[in-house]
């Protein structure tokens, strides 16, 4: 018996939970989410409805799902190799840009699909990246600034790939920068105490 | 015939939505919004539930008219006198404060009631301080560090009223400096192209 590429019917249950959570990003990559229903990944998936339902309650679950693929890839994918700041800036951009629907989703507080659930997904995002930068410290000011510029980074990437006009390359470096000037500002007011 | 203090059975309506609007912001001073409820709003203004119900649909419609009052306040009064930016800070902040728990609400996405409509609140500060920096402009990266400084202060502001641990005074002192370190980046990259 040789090996046939498995079929979609035939998947394990995990591989079919997982495939459905792709095709719901692909969908995402050009829908924001809150437009997308569970017919339309059914559809895409090439599954039924019920199949679909035996893996997620409904479409807010597999939206959930989705974005928390998302929030997994930031926090696993995104590290400081070397200590350097800008690497570590470029795959967080890579990721954002790559699921840029679900990413702008998961920042907007005013789309359908910023619950507490996908707060919750951001907060984690935020604590891994405070983390790298070396928070959390005992210091309130030095933890505001480390969590300041992560609130920089959402903003000027939601701006990028909302509105564009900015490059990318530009847009790496300035967030390098914004990172060393507020740095600076908060070492500084430390120091004159 | 001599002048009796406004009895509340006797309000006009539009002292009567005013009055309970303060009723549920005086509650969220100490009570985070998304647990206050018609009957706490109700008993604190000494009225029935089937009069604030004339007034409002239900408490999320009270909610948002508290919030928007709070968000009012803010682009009402945050402005800069002589082109200087502590003072406006230094007005932001109190009003923040007065009213943490609403601010914080509208502040935390994974709020219950971060709905739609708080999130556009939310947006409607966000615009104005933007304005009064001196954006909307033309130039995506002094319009990303306006947005970006913003976020920073909103950053700060959840810290300093959820945390503690800062001193108001050099919060705003600090705020003010890193607005100014962050344009400095931002000028220094425009004038190099």
């Amino acid at each position: 018996m040789t090996a046939v590429p498995l079929r979609p019917r035939r998947m394990t249950p995990d591989a079919r939970r997982a495939h459905l959570v792709e095709t719901a990003l692909q969908l995402f990559a050009t829908t924001p989410p809150e437009h997308v229903s569970v017919d339309d990944v059914a559809r895409a998936a090439d599954v039924s409805r019920a199949l679909l339902y035996r893996y997620f309650a409904g479409i807010e679950e597999l939206r959930v799902a989705a974005l928390g693929s998302v929030v997994r890839e930031l926090v696993e994918r995104v590290e400081l190799r070397g200590g350097q700041l800008r690497p570590a800036v470029a795959d967080f951009l890579t990721i954002a840009h790559r699921h840029r629907a679900a990413y702008v989703a998961l920042l907007r507080s005013g789309s359908a699909v910023a619950t507490g659930e996908t707060a919750t997904l951001l907060d984690g995002v935020r604590a891994h990246i405070v983390g790298l930068l070396g928070g959390p410290t005992a210091d309130p000011l030095q933890l505001v600034t480390l969590r300041g510029w992560v609130a920089v980074v959402e903003t000027a990437t939601l701006a990028w790939l909302q509105d564009g006009g900015m490059a990318r390359a530009e847009l790496e470096e300035w967030l390098v920068a914004q990172f060393g000037a507020m740095t600076a500002v908060t070492a500084a007011r430390t120091a004159a105490q």
